[in-house]
């Protein structure tokens, strides 16, 4: 059951497909789930992949396209005929279907559509195609089992006898009404107990979560993480059943969420993956950069006015890094705090001051620790006593500013209906590093009294 | 169905706990999902949520612990008996059953285990608190519905009846042998569509993924994710069924893994979060700081070196902030884009010498420009020669160096098993913090000729 790819399997291929054995790449790929294959193809060259693509049976290669990073789909799918995508969609749920036909050029999506033998299926999956790709619309399947409110349970099972052949897996029985509207669901529990004679109407349970099909992804992702469900239903704007959205489908949203965060705060204004073109790799982080150049032109106007004060003490210099990367460092921890916090909505209700009021404590407790080691070590090389002071007094004002604007200014985004992870990496950075020179700079001219 | 927690519904709530009016808040309270209520209950004091705790009826009160953040949870169980807490216990599955009860002291924990109704429903439980929280026994719940593989179908449905009365939603029928050894697993479809007599063993699938109970949390994650599982079977040594996971446990899981990137690239070296005492805030912080402040002492050290050049030309200070920061910017967005590669497994079998290569290209792009830009400002703003092809130089070549530190970096960790996500955050900015100073003042001495 478990596969583990390794070098010499990866060997044993290639020098198959490069020996042309399709019997050895067909022995090598046996048995193998889909999605391990999709994990093979992708570390095989073009020309590898489509040959052991080319190899597979029916049902795996069908499958193997629900698995593929988009890059490998593309690749494979562009080797195919319209017969032979075709052939394949017949066997996916509409969902994966959808998925699949919604990568080709806009004339191969029609192609493929006509050339489909299941006609019910063919119109399912344009139906999908219709709605935007990050919405409950276009995450949902079409497979589900449904059955009237006013039916006895023995016509039920028939029913769901004739439905079942197109479902892989049965999550839910849904009960709607004569003009397709969601009422509740139906339990295999009390399926299971009731007589063939009882009216669904008074065995199924009433009421169940659902979306409107133009909801976004985000929010998908929102209810069936709050209310633990495997299955969501989707409604249109009437009420009626339209599809279902399972969460295996919904894990990526999530992810995507948590990673977007991860993204803004190292400085990368768009989603890149290593695969993305240097173009569109440079222009993701371009924008960040330029920020902090600007960030950099102020911290040198800063310093320029205190041109005399550096050469009358160049000592001064030394530890202009120290004071800024710190107030950097305290501003993004901050803020990291406050972005989470509010994505996971535990900070929503409770009060600004209160969070800051924290952040201060927390930040008088760090920067009185920096500030003693700090001075430990101007003490311990021999640095002059003003010197040790000026560093001293600048860090630890330094890190309580930084760790306030930290915690302010993502909750003022979020106020103002901006993302909040914009505050992290670069930005806020660069804030502090132009207040810490300033308090640094301001702090030793009082000190060596310049 | 859908319910939005508003001010004033708070406010309503608030006043009716004030006036002690248990009518209104039973009204206030009632038909809302546990997961909303545990919400309210989130927002409310402690003693105005456990007023409204105590009013819910019993069935609410047992499924709203489920939702409860860890503090709230606490506090809440904190107010109850042993005697209540074993009647809620008693309603809920096995795995958040164990779960609350984990919440409990130990000498509690006895006593509510003791207190429970139903004997094998304890027994279950007791079991489940036996395993590691963070492995897939922790995760597991023991209600499954298993059939035995030599039974007719008829005998299944007998059995599943019987079964079915401890569990609220069947995602799976188990097929297992005499040695409760697991065999495959049965479709609902190939159960409608058999006829009463057929035997199991002909109609079940054979095979099905599976993981022990010692498994890590990350490795069930990876495989729900990877095979898109929405039910995961987990077994003994003696591949012995013992339990199954269902994914919405999972999700927390898989979102703790992408937050931990985050957090690290923030500087936390710990899960904190807004509620956590100042004193666990500090501790997670304080070591990223205190690394940090080693980055600016050996930045001191590479400025002290050049003190004489300064005092000579102390506008060379200007651009020492801007150098700095731009290292350390440039570094942390391609360490990032490798460690979510890494963690993605989009990178693991490809070269470390192309990646570089392309980091190169993106730094050479991005480094030309920045460059051009800050040279032009010192154009404008009238900056000698010397000191615009400086800074420009210095700032060309650090970018370079910084994307491909960032690169090297994490790669070589995750060879050495060392979490790749440590490379990000302060300690590249603190590496590319001195190199780039030592870069900066190495042209900055050539240019001037000093």
């Amino acid at each position: 059951m478990s596969f583990e790819l390794t070098k010499s399997y990866l060997e044993d291929l290639s020098h198959a497909i490069e020996r042309q054995d399709v019997q050895s790449v067909k022995l090598l790929t046996e048995a193998i789930h889909p999605a391990d294959i999709a994990e093979i193809l992708d570390r095989l060259g073009e020309y590898e992949a489509n040959f052991v693509y080319g190899v597979l049976p029916e049902e795996v290669a069908a499958e193997t396209l629900t698995h593929l990073d988009e890059d490998v789909l593309e690749r494979v799918l562009e080797d195919l005929s319209a017969e032979q995508i075709a052939d394949y969609v017949d066997i996916l749920e509409t969902d994966d279907a959808a998925d699949v036909i919604a990568e080709l050029p806009d004339d191969q999506q029609a192609e493929v559509i006509s050339q489909l033998e299941d006609k019910s299926h063919s119109s399912d999956i344009s139906d999908l195609l219709g709605y935007e790709e990050d919405s409950a619309g276009g995450l949902m399947a079409k497979e589900f089992i449904a059955v009237n409110i006013n039916w006895p349970v023995n016509r039920c099972v028939i029913h769901m006898r004739k439905q079942a052949q197109d479902i892989d897996k049965v999550y839910s029985i849904y009960v709607i009404d004569d003009n397709s509207e969601l009422k509740g669901t139906l339990s295999l529990k009390s399926m299971l107990f009731a007589s063939p004679n009882s009216p669904i109407s008074e065995i199924y349970m009433d009421g169940v979560i659902s979306v409107e099909a133009d909801a976004s992804n985000e929010e998908v992702a929102k209810i069936m993480e709050k209310y633990d469900l495997v299955v969501l239903p989707v409604v249109d704007d009437k009420n009626r059943l339209i599809g279902r959205i399972t969460i295996d489908d919904v894990i990526d949203v999530i992810k995507e969420e948590a990673e977007k965060d991860y993204q803004m705060a190292s400085g990368l204004s768009d989603k890149v993956e290593s695969h993305d073109s240097v173009w569109s790799m440079s222009k993701a982080r371009l924008p960040w950069l330029l920020i902090g150049m600007v960030g950099g032109v102020l911290g040198a106007e800063v310093i320029a006015k205190y041109e005399s004060q550096i050469q009358l003490k160049p000592e001064l210099a030394y530890f202009i890094p120290l004071v800024a990367a710190m107030g950097g460092n305290v501003g993004v921890q901050s803020s990291a705090i406050v972005v989470q916090g509010l994505a996971n909505n535990s900070i929503v209700f409770r009060g600004i001051l209160g969070r800051i009021g924290k952040e201060t404590l927390v930040a008088l407790f760090n920067g009185l620790i920096c500030a003693s080691v700090i001075f430990g070590y101007n003490f311990i090389v021999g640095n002059e006593q003003s010197l040790a002071w000026t560093v001293s007094l600048a860090l630890f004002s330094v890190i309580i500013f930084a760790a306030i604007a930290g915690t302010f200014i993502p909750l003022v985004l979020d106020k103002y209906k901006i993302d909040p992870a914009l505050a992290t990496g670069p930005f806020i950075t660069t804030v502090n590093d132009v207040l810490g020179l300033f308090i640094y700079f301001l702090i030793g001219t009082i000190m060596y009294g310049i």
